[in-house]
């Protein structure tokens, strides 16, 4: 099988990852990349590291004459963008995997409140399937939409997952998450804040109550607990490039506390081919994950103030982005889940 | 005033951080120094960023032939080290500010419990002084031995501080400590964990529900409220040197909530030399006070949860550790609290 | 094809990195695997990345037991260490890849100058080919030991040869090279030295003039030559974990000035797979072959000093140590050559 | 005594740098900040490491209120822009301190043709004194326009010069200089270059044979010589934020070699307060000066191949920039050189 595919937007981080993973994937074929601000360039000129792609030359985003030679088409463009250019393309009668946010919540409203944009396509907001496969991996395999999950909430979502099922074992009013992650999430566009002398040695918190990953958790959690909950999200800066980390405080319920919490994440994701339970004594680092589609996902129970923490790091750039969109092809056209996404992290 | 000092243990980065910021104290003789490790070796080929002081040679743990002419000692050794000198120190009739954890416990059974070490010089616990100026200032200025605070303490404890006062605003029940620390907290003694391999691009927890700095905490903190708590505290290992920064999640009391809170830590903190209270919209950040004895702190409600959220932020070497020590030794000696201190952090 | 291999020293950077690249080689199985100081543990606990090589568990050092099942073992000792285990496995009539400096050099009296050790299997140094593709290939397909360049060396090499084809167009006596290393490449043993808090924002020179990979470069330059050369080589560490940058100055001899220097470099590398020479304005970084066995190389011409620098970097760990193994495996085995190495850098 | 000044651009790191030394130096009060794009911001909103310095709000370039309340002004502003602004101040007859390139090359042609920029104010060339206390002390005691060198400059001429007295000592047609800098001598503007993402693990060169700093060693070289030079600079770019390594490469003259270098090199910065020699076997690296105003240099001849080579290396924001003109500041008001510059680099 050959699918062919097309990125709108490769000249960002997560459109350039797209290419390095689809380069060596066996089914795909690329067949066109767009880049609003290098158009003409080639992708060896925009990332010296895709040295060989110099075949791939970006086209403007408006260009659809090769619309019709693809099947899928990954949209790697900045939300708002993304929702007037997904529907276009979606006309065409192809398949998309957007990697925006712009389509992941179902409520447009809330969508409005959180990112101070009015929704242009709120009709494709039913259709839009999650692309969390370890959670909605049926709905996926259907999707003509895939609303690609954000990299903090992918993080978190499978954290605390196995704590929800079967009405959940946790006090849902007492979630606090304290994430961290690499400055790669941010983007390529210069700026101040993401420049080395501001970060190196210099960790910080950011859009404390604020962050717009937030709606999107309390979404799916909520889904899977079958109420409404408000998650405290607190995403802080690293001074490193790739990886979130994200420490969960969260309350067992009464009757539950001492549980053997590695067992119930091992049995949860016993078939997962890439959510990874630690073992006793060794908890995850961002740098046993790098450049790979792995979860890994530890849990400690403090017996001493009732506090359980789940702990979970991914590759924002990868299960974060580029890796769990083609991990959503996948699924979308009948392969083997892991397909292209077999390489290991790469550490140190 | 010329105050004649010693430092016992001046090979680690603590006491290289001492005789950085003692050698442009301008009321200070460094008298001797010592290294169990270094001993015969100056200072300058130890640490060749003190190259003006190969005048300083490092003498055996033991001597004690210059203990005389001193009118304070410095211990930055290792604890369970520190205990068995410090007595001997204090015998020879001079003052000691203590650098290791192990005078800073006033229950020898919770020191033990917690650094599985036996006590052997209990009847110090009593009269040393925990040396956190900003709580205990005026016991300082008296004492004879200082418990110097460890660096996570220090941040914690300042950031909750304006909340205990006059029986606390803040559930004692809910405290979630998230912290971060750069490595030079765990010392220059070799180990694969801090190696740059390890640790670039690798952030990660450690300790978690372990770490012997939560009794130091839960003793100050429950000191200025009057009961016993219980403290959830997580912490990180950041890919930087130095800085830590703290997230601590609380919850306000029934009526609190939506309070001033800014206006609260200002008041609190109004006279205070090396505490800035961050306006509003500007988040502390570990690079803003790295080589400083500063302490940036911001406040932030998330009304749509709950939680508060206070930050705090300090250089683990400096006020966390030999900068603390050196406020310390100016209260003890009626000198002006910032003597020696007044240097602007380094940055970028 | 399936190759069935061992793997001698495993739990070192290199032995790791030689588990993650045959892991998804599709013609390889790893027989076994050594460690001396971890025997008895599986990668999975050693090296928290290689979560899925649970099944591999180390084996002592001297257990052959499983060496009639293979038919190549990979050697990631020390030197002195494979000099001593090396001959007993081509014993066995296996096919060895050493990765230590042991088979390296022809000469013993060499070896034994730089190394300070006295070589105990010179029997061997004639029979061992010297595993740079780029320059002996041919002599690659047919060897039975395999002596790894050195990660610096390659670099250098690779960097020079366009210019020493036909007798060379460079002053052999000026040759200048000012290299720089990530810090993975000094290993994962802990060391004050490799400490995070030493190296961050610390680059510095060290082995100034001595070197032990100097004579390995002028062994193979001088071998291109045809002439015996000496090399002024200038190594620094760099506050990064992988890559190695080299600046190679050298002189343009009288009447070659000015030349076609991209041209003449493309020529040479036209059917390299693995070596990209940059287009004009775009000089070579590391962190463009990151993780990559690609060797990237650049150079510029300063008409006004004479002088021409060269520039070439490569991943330390791949192209300069477990990548080139597997491409000379490929080579040995009759595999095409680019075989489980197609991934693309992982930048950023 | 206390000198007034004012700080034409305070919002660089070169500025803010300067308002860091400035602010703890015993004999200057600071009348005024200037910056074009934060006009009407105070220093801690722009810096948040500056939060003492609340008092001082940026001023528009243009406003001359406060001059005549000076003695003394520093030009902390771009190349070109500087040109236009000193002379403007100089009219006012007070002192300057030009912290830019415009001043220091004595050919307005040379300064031309590197600079590509038509040079506005060719007239004040000759009057200013190149601000290196070392080797142009006496001039700069009773200079009025200060030309501040370039970072890089002084680490390659202190490198240097103990060779160069009497006539020379090495080969002046044979000086290869392969720099190595932080990124904070690339300012604070925003641009892709010098994000984290793309400079973390991402060690490269740079301008190689256009760096603008090459005519200004050559100027002082030459000055020193009594000859012409021309110098092969090759700059790259470090993953870190400050420091610079220069690597230099030179030749002993016939009859040279096998010198006592160490002892040269000691006897010529006997007196000098800043400038450190290192001891044999131990060689420079950046954080052992970072924060500082202090030089380390070391040297280390090669008998085998003939090569000499001189390490130096230098904080680019203090002893590279600010710290330089602070000591030039102390010069010329007749202050003891130290004066506000003695604290001791900051090291991890």
């Amino acid at each position: 099988m050959t699918i062919r595919v097309g990125i709108q937007g490769a000249s960002g981080y997560t459109g350039a990852e797209l290419v390095r993973l689809l380069s060596v994937h066996s089914e795909v074929e690329i067949v066109f990349v767009t880049s609003e601000r290098y158009a003409g360039q080639s992708m060896d000129k925009i990332f010296p590291h895709l040295s060989l792609r110099e075949d791939l030359v970006c086209r403007p985003l408006e260009d659809d004459s090769l619309l019709s030679s693809c099947q899928l088409v990954f949209c790697a463009l900045p939300h708002v963008t993304s929702m007037k250019v997904v529907p276009k393309i979606l006309a065409h009668d192809l398949k998309v995997i957007d990697l925006s946010a712009d389509f992941r919540l179902k409520d447009s409203a809330v969508y409005e409140a959180w990112y101070k944009e009015t929704h242009v396509a709120p009709e494709w907001l039913g259709e839009a399937v999650y692309g969390l496969p370890e959670i909605y991996r049926d709905r996926i395999r259907d999707a003509r939409l895939i609303a690609n999950p954000g990299c903090y909430p992918t993080s978190v979502i499978l954290a605390l997952a196995p704590l929800l099922s079967g009405g959940g074992v946790i006090d849902p009013k007492m979630i606090v998450i304290d994430s961290k992650s690499g400055v790669s999430g941010a983007g390529r566009a210069a700026a101040e804040g993401k420049l080395f002398a501001e970060l190196a040695e210099g960790f910080r918190p950011y859009s404390m109550g604020s962050h717009r990953h937030t709606p999107e958790m309390e979404q799916v959690i909520g889904d899977l607990l079958g109420e409404t909950v408000r998650i405290r999200f607190a995403p802080h800066l690293l001074p490193q490039t790739r990886g979130i980390l994200s420490t969960c405080h969260v309350r067992p319920v009464a009757g539950e506390e001492g549980g053997d919490w590695r067992g119930r994440f091992a049995d949860f994701y016993r078939d997962e081919p890439f959510v990874r339970v630690m073992k006793d004594g060794v908890l995850p680092a961002t740098n046993h994950v790098r450049g790979s589609n792995y979860v890994h996902v530890g849990v400690v129970e403090d017996r001493r103030t009732g506090w359980l923490t789940v702990l979970s790091t991914i590759d924002n750039l990868v299960k974060g982005a580029a890796g769990q969109a083609v991990q959503n092809m996948n699924l979308m056209f009948g392969l083997d889940e892991r397909t292209g996404l077999t390489q290991l992290p790469l550490f140190p």
